[in-house]
């Protein structure tokens, strides 16, 4: 599939110089049915609320459809199966991976726009900037930056000296990267997110703090997806680690010295303590805490709001305050339940039990 | 009460252009008792620390009143109750109350201060500004964007294309709107704040991590108000929605497809999961975790740091981990209690029940 | 120990109006033994990757060591012994106390660097900046404002009016001050951070939501640092206070009202009430949330994840949802994994027990 759209790239190309494949060429990549004009050319996918002749938009019901149909969009997506459509269609099954291959498909199609360096943007004389590269309004770029081509640098970033930038990184407005950090190529920053900044360790003694240096810095692999208002603070005395492929969602929190493995997923809230480590394809709910120093395998699940800490094998499922084997965590809320539907009986259950067993607990700390 | 404040607005600003009204007129309107000059004219309310003259400042104890005294306010507000005041004061009962009453009301009638467009702005040429906004230095203003009248963009923001901003809406600096963002009249967006950017949605397919496309949008009703660093995430195909006089805290999460109803209080650090409903007059406590997909109904209150999934109906209180009813929250509590006050005897009452229990769980579940 | 430094410091600021020092030097200062040329000058200390002639770098084992004797550096601080390394080298037992020390005296001892206001930066006729202080590009600060002597005003940031810094602070980019904040000397704040926004207050009324006014501000004490994306929201009617030498992480949100004591360690994610008071040198892990109207007392610690309510004690170490003395939360624990891996037997022991107790309950309910 990758060699047809590989093909139809080159093509597109050579005949418009932007993005125009047919309908029909669509169809056959996603697995849908062209109704109507299979020669109708696409420049774009949009939602109906926004889309311009030449896109293809969605319809995952009638009354979308419908909207659809009126829109000035060329090409309709849709999982409704009727006689005739107002224009041309393509019909599928599931509309999510349809949407998805499409996508996906697009962003290596579509020929990258141009790319322009704002007059106001403030860019050291030490810094290379790469081809076709987008610096916004307002960015600040430092000394011995290195950019690289078709970046897309947002308004109002902060690019520290001697970070480094791969190809094709895309940075939304006021992200922040502190000096230093390394992107791989692909790698997407939304809005606020902020990368590099000092860790969080002091040293108290007596009455005074002292500030552990933060001397490290931050590396993120390729294909990295980080949302907005996110933070990875750089390492102590080595590097923070984010592998490639991974997913941040928004407002993460990854401290000082962790390293996590390739294609891991981690929702909102997530906050992951010092040193910690995660293997490759592992899934972090939201709003969970992982402790410091925590040891997490590959293919690991850690359900929404659990508590993590201690070490966590390769392919298990956890959950709860702190974490424990999803099974046993079913078993625990079941004798939450039981505990909550028979509070009495189980009061009833401790007075009748001769409290010899308090002393024993005793011995049992002794022993 | 309306009709009152809407009159003195007119004769307020017949006579002086900009809001003067009495100590007599604000003691009617909130309840409370004049001692002193009656006549005395108020221009804005301020905390004793920052007051100027025409100020109306306020005192809660003796120390307050006496520094309040002292200061350059033209009249004190105060549930201090004594023979003789240093200046005008109004003598409420309920602090609080009194002072929320004149804010609001003070809000509507203050006139607008003289909206500027910095000239270091970027705004684009398609962009429409209404009449008196205000747009701070360094902001961006992308094309098609419409902004109301009276609006006030703060400095750094960032407003992308073809967003759509109602009257008197206010964003403190450093706010970013990804493109297509709708904002109804007096929206109020806290600073760093981040709406529309990319929800969270990712198919693995064997090695590889494919984008799902987020090409909906965000829409935010009146009234509302957004904390700082904040995020609200555009909808996949559809929209996320915020209902009218809704209030978020400062770091609250809203993913993709999120349709939260009219005046819902959600307090700091909550995170909602995509697609989640939640109704009316709904009340969330601080770090509450909600689920995706969850449906809550209307006058719903979720207390303090509970993890929320399923579906909640209206009126109901939850609490807990995974969150239930908040009296059976308590009785697992009292249960908690018990087993921490006497573990010895829950030892000694395992111990003591033969072990055929562990077969007949089984089973259970195979049956 | 102090005594030393300051000596160094006016002999190095003597001979060479910039940092110098000798290894031996340093190597008495921190109690490491030199191997090689004491007499060689240090400038600056960093990780191997960014190091420079004149740098001191580390090594903590093998490999790192041999990375660091072929880097640039001049001097190299480790804790691997041999009989001869590739250049001067000082050694210590504890290299995390060894640089946290030298990083310190560095801090005290570095020349500041020489403080320049950006040609962009925005700043008020009637604010006053300190000597040597520094302004970012695109920073900017309103009327009134009173910025200390060595400052530093990162980009974008955004300092309102009334605002006051002592001397020495560090503002990282895209840091937004609301105005009246009060900064006392040393305070770091990191990127994204946001001080003085309204506090979550409002009044729900019939249909109305009124909200209550923020009229008060922050004040913030010497020696703070505050990670990034953090929020700490300005007083109702009086003030939000951070005591010196207190530290937050990145994403902690500090309520209205709330007064945090000196040496507070607040770690990453939690959440703090309106009102709550915390004493001095309490230590807060991860992901924690404290309900509003709390009081905490001194040297308190606090389990990650924990939810804290009502009063804490002096010295006392709680944990749990809600949260419990940490011994009693141990008890839960070990109660959990009971019932977990005996849940059949509960059952049983519920089963075996008469059901007169669920009458009993409601008896006691309605008693």
């Amino acid at each position: 599939m990758k060699e047809l759209f590989t093909k139809l790239y080159i093509k597109s190309k050579t005949l418009t110089g932007s993005l125009s494949i047919s309908a029909a060429e669509i169809a056959k990549f996603i697995g849908g049915e062209v109704a109507g004009d299979g020669s109708a050319k696409i420049n774009d996918m949009s939602s109906v609320a926004f889309c311009k002749p030449g896109n293809i938009t969605f319809a995952s019901n009638e009354e979308d459809l419908a909207a659809a149909e009126k829109s000035p969009a060329s090409c309709i997506l849709t999982t409704v199966k009727k006689e005739k459509y107002a224009k041309t269609a393509i019909v599928v099954d599931d509309m999510k991976k349809a949407l998805t291959m499409m996508y996906n498909a697009m962003l290596e199609l579509k020929p990258r726009p141009k790319g322009e360096v704002h007059p106001t943007a403030v860019i050291s004389q030490s810094a290379r900037i790469g081809r076709n590269a987008m610096v916004g309004p307002y960015a600040v770029i430092e000394d011995d930056v290195k950019i690289g081509d078709n970046a897309r640098i947002g308004s109002g970033c902060f690019v520290g000296k001697e970070t480094v930038m791969g190809d094709l990184c895309e940075l939304f407005s006021n992200v922040v990267l502190y000096p230093q950090t390394v992107l791989g190529d692909k790698v997407t920053i939304h809005a606020g997110s902020v990368i590099g900044a000092d860790g969080f360790g002091y040293v108290p003694r007596g009455e005074k703090i002292y500030k552990v240096p933060q001397m490290g810095n931050v590396i993120i692999g390729d294909n990295v997806e980080i949302g907005a208002n996110s933070c990875v603070d750089r390492g102590t005395f080595t590097t923070t680690v984010i592998g490639s492929s991974t997913k941040l969602d928004n407002l993460v929190q990854v401290a000082h010295n962790v390293k996590i493995g390739k294609a891991v997923l981690i929702a909102a809230h997530v906050g992951i303590g010092g040193s910690t480590e995660i293997g490759d394809n592992t899934m972090i709910g939201g709003s969970v805490g992982v402790s410091d120093h925590v040891t997490m395998g590959n293919n690991v699940k850690v359900g929404g709001k659990s508590g993590v800490h201690g070490k966590i094998k390769d392919g298990v499922t956890v959950m709860g305050y702190p974490a424990i084997d999803a099974d046993d965590f079913r078993k625990f809320m079941a004798a939450r339940s039981l505990l909550v539907k028979h509070l009495s009986r189980l009061k009833k259950l401790i007075r009748q039990t001769p409290d010899d067993g308090e002393t024993s607990e005793k011995q049992t700390k002794e022993g």
